[in-house]
C-alpha cells in the first residue's frame, strides 16, 4: 500500500491541520454524530462535489464514511442480492474483490486496455453483463494504472451502463490528482444519463489517509437511488458501521472551503515531476516497460519482459528478489489482477524514487538473460 | 441515544485530550495504520485489559475498531454462517438485532429478569440453544438496565455457555462504570472456562463516544479463536472496514496508561449521585416503577403502570406525549425489546435530570386515572 505521508514532500494543508485541531479543542465534538454523518459535513461535501457538476447535490445525497474503504463496502453491500454479479476492472483495487466475497457478490472482470490508455473494454462489459448485473465500477483517476479518462470515454461508459440498465460506481478517491493532458472529470457529470454512486475521501487530495474521512454519494439527479426503501436500507446499514470521528467530520466544511489552489497545485506539481522521472527512468531499463506516461493518481503499471530475464519466474518472484537484493518494494501485478506486471508507486520523495529506480535497473542488469 | 458529552459535568480526562492533540500535532500519524490497528495500540489495550485478568493478553488478541458498534459487527460477521442463530438478551441494545439481520443470523432472545437484578434467565438460554447456536451475548454493566453482574452470576453464565459449547460475547462498553454493590468483573475472568469475545471502547469510561475508538478482543487463553483460519478470516474482514483515525489510535497508549483514578472516581461519583436521584424521584411517581436501584452504566429501565394512566395506550404513546407536553425525551422500551417499559438515561446534568423527573411526575399526575 503506497502511503505518501511517509515522505516529507507530501504533507497536508495547514488549514486542514488547523481545522481538526480547532474542532478537537472546541470540545464540542466529542459526542456521537448521526450515523450517516454530521449535517454540516454532508452539506459541505455536497457543495464541494457540486462545483464540478451541471446540477446541485443536497446533503441527503451524501453519507459520511470511515475512509473510501467503507464507502466501497457500503456500495457493494447495498447492491448485493442473491445471484447478483458486479463488473470490476482488471487491473483494479483488491478491496473490491474482498468486499464482494464477504457480501456474496459474484465478480466478473473486464479488462482495462493498456494500449488505449487503460480505457475500459466496453465490448467486454457488454458481453459480461446479464440481468443479474448490479453495477459497473471504475476507478478514475486510475489506481493502479495512473491514467485519467477523457470526457468522451466517460460518456461512452455512461451510455454503455445506461444500455445495460446498471448504475456506475465511480471510485474517485484520487479525484483532482490529474496532471497530464486530460483534466479530471467526475463520472457524475453524466448522472442524467445513468445513476452514479460516487466514492471519495480526503485521503489522497489532502494526503491524510489516516484520518479515515470518506464519502458515499448518490450522484443521481433523476433520483433512482432516492426511492424511500433504498434510502431507508442505506441508513440502517450506516447504523451498524462505525463512522469517522465526530471532530474530524466537524472540520470538513472548513477544509473543503478554505484549502487554497496553491496547495493542490503543489501536490500535482510534485506528482507530475516524480511520475515523469519514473516514466523516463523506466524507458532506460530494458526488462520493464511502461505503456504510457502516468497522468494521474499515485501509481503506474509496468510490464515485465520476462523473456529478457534469466532467473525470474514471474512478477511475484521479481518483487521478492528485488526486495531482498535491493530493498526496493514494488507490488506484484498479481495483487491487482495482472500477472507479470508490477505496480510502482511514484508518490515518493524524488531522491528516494530515483535511487529505487537506479537499484531496479542494476537488479535487471544483473538478472538479464545473456543473448 | 444518550450522549453524556452534551452535559458539562461529563468531560473527558485532560490527559486524553492532550494525548490526541499531541498525536495530531506530531504529524507522524496522518498515514494508514494496519487495518487491525497500530501495534502500540493493540499492545496497550492488551495490557489494559490484562490488569483485571488471571492471564495475560497479547497484541495479537486485540483488533482496533471504529467504536464498539464496529466491534459488534465484527463479532456477528465472524460467527455468521448458514442456519446459525445467536442468543441475545431482552431487553438489549438494538444494534445487535440490526447487525444480525444484515449478516443473516437468526436471533433468539432470552429474558433478563428484573426481579433478579436483571440476571440472565439461564434456563431459557439452555432451552433456546441448539447445535446451530453460535454465541450468547451479554452486556455488563447493563445497557439498558443499569445493573452489574456478580462474580457468581458471571461464573454461571460461563458454565452454561461451556455446557452448550458456545462462546460468550461480552459487551463491556460500560466497563468499570460500576458504582453499586457489585464491582465490575470482566467476563474474560472466566476465559479458561469458555472463550470470550470482549467488546469495548474509550467511548463511555472516557466519555468520548465521538472518537470512535473501540476494540474487539479474543479473551481466550485456551486459544479456540487462535486457529489460523479464524484469525485469517478476521484479518481479511478488517481489510474492508474503515478503522478509527490513526492519530487517535496513536494516542491510546498514553490515555490508557496515564488517566488517573481520580478521573474515573469522579465520573462514577457523578453517575452514582444522578442515578440515586433518578431512583429516588421515580419512587415518588406512582405510574412508573424502577425495579432496582441502578448500579452501573448510564441508563435504567422503568416499568409503566398503564392501569394507573388514563389516556396512554403504550410505552411509545407515553414517550411521544411526554416529549410533546413536557419536552422530556425518554426511550420507549419497545426500542430495546421490552414493551410498556421505558429507558431513562441518567448520565445527565443533575439539575436537568431533576427538572425532567419533576416534569415527568407532573405529566403522570395529569394523565392519572381517577380512581
Amino acid at each position: 500500500m503506497g502511503d505518501p505521508t511517509a515522505h516529507s514532500c507530501f504533507r497536508t494543508a495547514i488549514v486542514a491541520e488547523d481545522a481538526v485541531l480547532d474542532s478537537l479543542q472546541s470540545y464540542k465534538f466529542n459526542g456521537y454524530a448521526p450515523t450517516v454523518g454530521l449535517p454540516q459535513t454532508r452539506r459541505a461535501v455536497a457543495e464541494y462535489l457540486s462545483r464540478d457538476l451541471p446540477y446541485k447535490l443536497t446533503s441527503d445525497d451524501v453519507f459520511i464514511t470511515s475512509g473510501c474503504t467503507q464507502a466501497i463496502d457500503v456500495a457493494l453491500a447495498m447492491l448485493a442480492r442473491p445471484s447478483a454479479n458486479i463488473l470490476l476492472p482488471r487491473p483494479g483495487f483488491p478491496i473490491y474483490e474482498l468486499c464482494a466475497s464477504f457480501r456474496h457478490l459474484e465478480v466478473r472482470h473486464f479488462d482495462l486496455l493498456p494500449q488505449n490508455g487503460w480505457e475500459v473494454d466496453l465490448d467486454a462489459v457488454e458481453a459480461l453483463a446479464d440481468h443479474n448485473t448490479v453495477a459497473l465500477a471504475i476507478i478514475n483517476p486510475g489506481n493502479p494504472c495512473g491514467n485519467v479518462y477523457s470526457y468522451e470515454h466517460l460518456e461512452k461508459i455512461a451510455e454503455t451502463a445506461k444500455k445495460l440498465n446498471i448504475p456506475v460506481i465511480a471510485d474517485e478517491v484520487y479525484g483532482h490528482l490529474a496532471f497530464g493532458r486530460n483534466p479530471f472529470i467526475p463520472m457524475a457529470v453524466f448522472g442524467e444519463t445513468v445513476p452514479v454512486l460516487t466514492l471519495g475521501s480526503l485521503s489522497k487530495r489532502w494526503i491524510v489517509p489516516g484520518w479515515r474521512l470518506g464519502w458515499f454519494v448518490t450522484t443521481d439527479p433523476c433520483g433512482m437511488f432516492r426511492e424511500p426503501k433504498i434510502i431507508e436500507r442505506i441508513k440502517k446499514y450506516f447504523d451498524i458501521l462505525g463512522g469517522p470521528a465526530t471532530f474530524i467530520q466537524a472540520a470538513v466544511p472548513r477544509i473543503l472551503e478554505q484549502t487554497e489552489d496553491v496547495y493542490f497545485n503543489r501536490t500535482n506539481y510534485i506528482l507530475k515531476q516524480s511520475s515523469d522521472l519514473c516514466f523516463d527512468m523506466i524507458k532506460d531499463i530494458p526488462c520493464i516497460t511502461c505503456p504510457r506516461r502516468p497522468e494521474g493518481s499515485m501509481a503506474v503499471m509496468v510490464k515485465l519482459n520476462l523473456s529478457l530475464l534469466d532467473d525470474i519466474s514471474d512478477d511475484t518472484d521479481f518483487c521478492f528478489k528485488l526486495a531482498k537484493e535491493e530493498s526496493v518494494i514494488i507490488l506484484p501485478g498479481t495483487a491487482v489482477g495482472l500477472k507479470n506486471w508490477v505496480r510502482i508507486t511514484f508518490a515518493v520523495d524524488p531522491f528516494a524514487l530515483e535511487e529505487a529506480l537506479r537499484r531496479t535497473k542494476s537488479f535487471c542488469q544483473r538478472h538479464a538473460k545473456l543473448l
